[in-house]
């Protein structure tokens, strides 16, 4: 059988330069260091840092990631301009991607030149940048609409001249899998080229697989998939399907995605989308009846890959598609194990409450089982009162009221804004009865009024043990503090019982 | 040249059914009309509204949706079992997708049955189906990993017993264009077949289109791509990939296309990606420089299609890596025109405010571009005070002092929440100086702890004249306030001059 590849593939992260071209994201030098440590430590073979023509910031953060002395080669993108050749070379990095545009429409629309024209600046500047000592990877824009007989042209006369390596740019994400086993082979037989594809149509990945397999001996990618508009290829993505759908092993340390895609989430504010593959939110949890069951069993019926694979935990949640499997499994990790008929209630009641279009906490799911399980329980501990001030002269405080044991305890707290001061307080007066951890505090985006509903997860602990709770309502500081009252209850509870 | 499709693809839609199993979505039967209806409006050819075994909600809605004559065939998803099928025929469905499962992970694994078993059960049920009168798709769950003769077993059995369609379910997304040109001309040669596909590897709207043009007529998927995991195939990404990539005519009507995913985001709360293709809010905008410029003389140099096509407009935004062709088309906007060392320092100062991260909106703009031009504009308005109080027992009540016009004003007012009230109050003492309209109050996901930062987005209004504010502080009502207060001095300042 004849190798599906030409032969090592090299991975040209190129997050902190067209990642960060996103709408909206800026990374400052030692936020592009930390993501830049992590790439080298995941196992990239290029970071491509960043532009230098487009501020003094970025500048800056070359010459960071340069002098870091990290091992993979650090490159910076610049125009075919002696300007962006000398400050790449002044930032100390190793390479240029040297990009010039390539179909007529750029040409004569964004540059108002002509072929000649190109084909002159392109050259002086691969001679130059040669010259100065660069490794240069000639990158023609827009290749995807070009007359490729012009693609070529370029390509054999910047070799000449001493380019190292090209690159074919989907700029618009407009390229096939079909055109790219056409359109990559004349080109690959130049020089080591690389493919570059965006995904304004949903393309990008399957492209880049097929240019790789059409004889591209590197792919562009970006964290999450990254870039202007709909974004580059996911760097993620792409090294799972290239190990399990084309049985390539990448030599990525695969383990490390998932750090590596919240990392970029975290510092570039762009949240992972909920369903992305590998990274999102949902990609390796469960909710239907059918699927959580099939997963108890056997977790390869409902998953493409293990989750430990890069770097997560499998999930099952509750909610109105859920079957009786999957809920007798979560009632048994918390110790109890109804019959037939009672487990057969707790899930009617657990449908009823996803028919209503809510989430299932932890908590819902412990209130319904010791409802219908007529375990006496009353709350342990009950809110009876809290207030908070807050203003532009005032640091904001709060004072929390909770009767627990019998016994009414008030506290009182300040904060950096009064959902703070307000949990605090909460904490202070339960400091009598435990350790209470608030692991993670979450807010959904709230978008439409300043009246709109406002949800609020929480994730707490108490001596090893950890619970989901959740508030909805359009006061965030009531939202909070329900959310935490009742993660507090029940972590209380299942010490109590 | 031969057609690259077989004939009329059609769409079957399972938003309503795999989309709602996404982990924690849960629609009511009056969304599910709702989206039913713009299904229909937007041209889809089936939707499958549910499952029948689901729960009592469940088969309300498709009771509902199959009662309201839409054009569309109804469609209801059922197991083997004659109960299933007589829920659908309850319902009213005009037609059953029938799953059973094809591989032996999953024949074994999931059912604890045999081949054979299996076979039984699909036969009995899809001439019990037929018997009581309804369409049948028979479908195979897993068939990528499925030994492919008893798949064709299965589905030429199916079809002797009266199966109308046939479909390959690629339920965990192993499937990929290259292996569906091979495994689907012999199903497809049995009966009209559909494609089902998952994008657990990013590969789901790749290989839904490789499976159409070998032989399949009918491709499932869900808007937004919602579904388990990382979801199904996403429709608007597939329709506009057929129409541009491979030049198909869909029929749909692709100007609806945007609004069909904003409802469906809105009524499942699984929030849009950033950049999904066609419906992500960064799909057709700009900020990098080059990028921005080449739009700004002819928008189809780093656009795939125009947005206006989808329903959408596109939208430049500036950061850090804006040029100068950019904020001089911005300010022409307003009414500034600066020289050229005006307009550079102008620039200038934007980056270095994206150097710090900072998203960069109209206020911050025109504070810039005021102080380089040297026109003196003092605040109009500036805030001297904000209170709030809010608490279990008291309605959330704030007072607000401005000074406008040289004179102070107090107002206060109560409010779903405190950020409700103090926005209320600071509108009203406003009030006399003209109408101003909150027309988007937006808060980023707040992760992290109680004390993380919070980012308030505004978008307001004050004679046809539109503005967007930002403020960012670890207190959601200072951070609300102060983007509100930016807000109004904007717009009455752009009034007054």
């Amino acid at each position: 059988m004849r190798a599906l590849f030409a032969g090592r593939l090299r991975f040209f992260d190129t997050t902190l330069r067209d990642g960060e071209q996103t709408p909206g994201v800026s990374l400052g030098p030692d936020q592009k260091l930390e993501i830049a440590r992590m790439l080298a430590d995941v196992g990239v073979d290029v970071i491509e840092v960043g532009s230098a023509a487009a501020s003094e910031g970025e500048r800056d953060a070359i010459r960071l990631v340069a002098d870091a002395g990290l091992s993979p080669e650090i490159c910076c993108y610049v125009r075919a301009l002696p300007v962006d050749i000398d400050w790449a070379v002044d930032s100390g990095a190793d390479s240029v991607h040297l990009v010039v545009p390539v179909s007529d429409l750029h040409i004569e629309k964004k540059l108002r030149k002509d072929r000649d024209a190109v084909l002159r600046m392109a050259f002086d500047a691969v001679e130059y940048a040669k010259e100065r000592g660069l490794v240069v990877e000639l990158s023609g824009e827009d290749a995807s609409r070009a007359d490729q007989a012009f693609v070529a042209e370029l390509f054999a006369g910047g070799v000449e001249r001493g380019a190292d390596r090209l690159c074919f740019c989907d700029t618009v994400g407009l390229l096939t899998p079909e055109r790219a086993t056409v359109l990559i082979p004349p080109l690959a037989a130049l020089a080591p080229l690389s493919i570059h594809c965006h995904d304004d149509l949903g393309f990008a990945l399957a492209t880049t697989v097929a240019a790789l397999k059409a004889g591209a001996t590197m792919a562009h990618a970006t964290v999450n998939g990254l870039g202007e508009r709909a974004g580059n290829t996911a760097f993620e993505a792409l090294v799972m399907a290239l190990e399990r759908l084309y049985g390539y092993h990448t030599g990525i340390r695969t383990q490390r995605l998932y750090a590596l895609s919240a990392l970029v989430s975290r510092l570039t504010k762009v949240p992972l989308a909920t369903q992305a593959p590998v990274s999102g939110e949902m990609a390796f949890t469960h909710e239907s009846g059918i699927h959580a069951h099939g997963v108890l069993r056997d977790a390869s019926t409902y998953e493409a890959l293990p989750p430990e694979l890069v770097g997560r935990t499998r999930r099952i949640l509750l909610g109105k598609h859920t079957g009786s499997a999957a809920v007798e499994a979560a009632l048994a990790e918390r110790g109890y194990h109804p019959d037939p008929p009672r487990l057969a209630e707790i899930v009617r009641r657990i449908k009823a409450l996803g028919d209503e279009g809510k989430r299932v906490t932890d908590a819902d799911l412990l209130a319904i089982a010791e409802a219908v399980l007529a375990i006496e329980c009353a709350p342990v501990l009950s809110l009876r009162q809290y207030t908070v001030v807050s203003g532009s002269n005032a640091i904001p405080t709060a004072s929390v009221t909770i009767r627990v044991n019998g016994e009414e305890h008030t506290s009182a707290a300040t904060g950096k804004g009064p959902v703070d001061a307000a949990i605090e307080a909460l904490r202070r007066s339960v400091a009598g009865v435990g350790e209470i951890e608030l692991l993670e505090y979450h807010v959904d985006a709230i978008s439409g009024g300043t009246d709109a509903l406002v949800d609020v997860t929480v994730k707490m602990a108490k001596d090893g043990k950890m619970i989901t709770s959740r508030g909805a309502r359009t006061d965030i500081i009531t939202a909070s503090v329900e959310a935490v009252v009742a993660g507090m209850n029940r972590l209380l509870r299942d010490t109590d019982t």
